[in-house]
């Protein structure tokens, strides 16, 4: 490891605005740093002398000027974020005084800390693995129950204590085949094909399960899709709003929760949906009997949810030429149709009942009859959404991944585990089938940060806030 | 004081956005509460039977689901902020981690804190006095060195410890005033009328020096207001772009403080200015040589100071008329004048020389030859600034008032000394002298908060920020 981590890092933890602000301190010397700008109040006590996990009460002062009365907290190696000696300084959250304790603090000799760069000490000093690392990341950008669930499932551990259990095996495997090659002459053989080949199995068939976990892992994390489709008129935006309506009333007294530039999102029971280009939709006139316009085409791949609406006052006919052709579009894709009959209170019952008896089994079962306008139905559906979406399974959290990094490295390794079961089945030196395996378990240590580069770090903390 | 403050108080205390929230809770019982949905890690520790001033790490849990993991801080009454036992519970800056938290302890018994109330608790427990509290809300929102120099001063004491003394001093003769109504049958005279006079007279001039100093306090804490006028292309946008440059710089490092929506204010060497209109002078066409234009008025009426621009290669005459038609305009009223003669380095230095000698002496001082594209004449002009609103004052923070409800008490104050002090020369009745008395001792309560009400309170801590 290059990365050179025997400098004090600073920066501001907490986000605009508030009461309070954090200033985070770390590294080797931070609390003989804090020391030289504060004075404790009412007694000569020095940072540096408390034990951690313990809060001293005094003044931030800089040339002979008091910047703030301020609670320093310490923390003392390796009992910290970072694993380092570390302070973090709770100021009132002026933009003033804040830059004043970043300016003293760094004119004292500590550095500017770069995103995530607190917790990627944190992994360098082993308080975390990389996987971890990550999750959190995720874990502060979680929105709803299910993203916050898998994030803190993740750094918890989550999946990368199998992973490293696998390559642990692979790599006992790999040294075994390689061992045959030291000893090529004469024919030994001391990794045992079958109990290889069981093994290379296993391995990738969680591998395989996990990478197939990630496009839901990614809808969880980003929103489930959902596109809305139908004719105007048929009541789409009525229906939207009723749908965020809970939504927007639930988060607007959590300070940076604007709901402004995301409304077209929204959190059912726990699960984030993500309603695509719903605003255009409000606008356009596509007509969804023709399905002839490229746009609704567009919303319907980007989805995993096709919602459909039609109105109860429609014929049985139209209804069902909408049905097939959506079905058409969506057929073998894994997307799910949800076929709503809004405006149910305009029509009926005998209307009513001429489309339900169009309507094939298989629809049956998603469809419903509502009335947009009745809280009751909409909750009906909110519920059928759930269904819709497996809701059960997203509690498996074992199961599932939701970065994109870890799905990369999930289908390398399974590439590389399928040129191992090719090789064993034909026959293909020793020492290809060696350097395949050492692919795989490469791979494998990317997730969980047994191997990483610069780079891979670099690239992985840049994501990261400042202050994290 | 009929306000009740028995319950348990939550709020997030940090803004949006960040690494790290904080959320806060006071009252008695915090930490029994906290001890509810808390569990520590490696230890079976409680949040109750943790020492003030230290932490604890462990995990946030509600219906056996872990929402978070945590570190909570723990003050003990009477030392906390509060004055109460509080706890400040450091979470991930997820704004579900938060919501979810806060649901938890509301769902145990917990109530929203309202804008301000940890500060008023603060208050009502006696951890500081009304100025001092209204000081945290001035210390929060300071952006520039004065208003927080001004604000720190405040809220360590300020002047509320002169003005108790003063307002002492008053009851003391109130009293023998008021007993000598008790024994007004025998014409004793307990209060000593030229002692009382001599009083008086000492507090209506310190009072009066308070009062006076409101327009320099609030032009402090909310930008120094600067107009600056000048025929088109005299290069107004040039020279403020020039003067705001550093200070974009200087703050874009601090969350929270992005300067688009006020991005024509700048912070020079510690001193707030607010240039008035400028986006409007941008495109604006008015003409300073005819000075007929309302606009131009209305920003000199705004202003404290005026900076009249001028081309270098404007005709001598020119530039004196436009002195003449600003100085008949802000005659009398305080407001000082700038002038500067911009883009020397078009004009020859025989046409400067002809400038200089048709200015006035009194306008020399303050007249500046510059280029706004130097950095070198910028920094010239920022000094000039600093020098026209004698900086050196702003350091005797001792008397300046930067509260609009603080200026207004002190004119009452003023207005009720003045009516004794007429009362005691045209020898009115000794009942009304005591009213007046009382009168100014009332409002002189009123600043420190000796004399409070709910809807005094009420109206003080609505402007504060949740979670403060």
């Amino acid at each position: 490891m290059t990365i050179n981590h025997d400098y004090i890092i600073v920066a501001p933890a907490t986000g605009g605005g508030g009461a309070i602000a954090i200033i985070r301190v770390s590294g080797p010397g931070s609390l003989e740093l804090c020391d030289k700008i504060f004075k404790a109040r009412g007694s000569s006590k020095k940072v540096s002398e408390q034990d951690g996990y313990t809060s001293i009460y005094g003044d931030i002062a800089g040339n002979d000027q008091i910047i703030d009365d301020v609670i320093i907290n310490v923390y003392r190696a390796p009992h910290s974020y970072t694993g380092e000696d570390s302070a973090e300084i709770s100021c009132h959250a002026s933009p003033y005084i804040q830059h004043k304790i970043l300016q003293l603090l760094i004119s004292n000799g500590a550095s500017p800390a770069r995103p995530g760069e607190f917790t990627q000490r944190a992994f360098l000093n082993g308080r975390m693995d990389l996987s971890q690392a990550e999750a959190v990341a995720d874990l502060i950008a979680s929105e709803s129950e299910a993203a916050h669930r898998l994030a803190m499932h993740q750094m918890r551990g989550g999946f990368s204590g199998d992973i490293k259990k696998l390559r642990k095996e692979l790599l006992h495997f790999a040294s075994l085949v390689e061992l045959e090659l030291d000893f090529s002459e004469e024919d030994v053989e001391f990794a045992d094909r079958a109990r290889l080949k069981e093994l290379v199995k296993k391995v990738k068939a969680i591998t395989d399960s996990l990478a197939e976990s990630f496009q839901l892992g990614n809808a969880i994390r980003n929103g489930i899709p959902v596109a809305i489709v139908g004719k105007p008129n048929a009541g789409k935006s009525t229906l939207l709003n009723a749908i965020l309506k809970d939504d927007k009333a639930i988060v607007s007294d959590i300070p940076g929760t604007t709901r402004d530039a995301i409304e077209d999102t929204a959190t059912i029971d726990g699960i984030l949906y993500r309603f695509i280009d719903t605003a255009g939709l409000r606008e356009t006139s596509d007509r969804i009997e023709t399905l002839g316009i490229r746009k609704t085409y567009q919303k319907i791949r980007q989805a995993n949810i096709v919602l459909l609406l039609t109105e109860a006052t429609d014929s049985p006919e139209t209804i069902h030429n909408s049905v097939k052709a959506i079905n058409d579009q969506i057929k073998g894709t894994g997307k799910k149709l949800i076929l709503v009959i809004n405006k149910t209170d305009l029509a009926g019952k005998i209307h009513l009942e001429n489309i339900m008896e169009t309507l094939c089994p298989e629809n049956e079962a998603n469809c419903i009859f509502m009335s947009a306008l009745s809280d009751e139905d909409v909750a009906q559906l909110k519920l059928l959404l759930g269904k819709i979406i497996e809701k059960e399974r997203l509690t498996e959290t074992n199961s599932i991944v939701t970065n994109m990094r870890h799905y990369y490295a999930l289908n390398k390794t399974s590439e590389s585990l399928n040129r191992v079961l090719e090789g064993l089945k034909t026959m293909v030196p020793e020492d290809l089938i060696a350097m395949d395996i050492r692919q795989a378990i490469h791979w494998l240590g990317e997730i969980t940060g047994e191997i990483t580069t610069d780079e891979i770090l670099a690239n992985i903390f840049k994501n990261f806030c400042i202050g994290k």
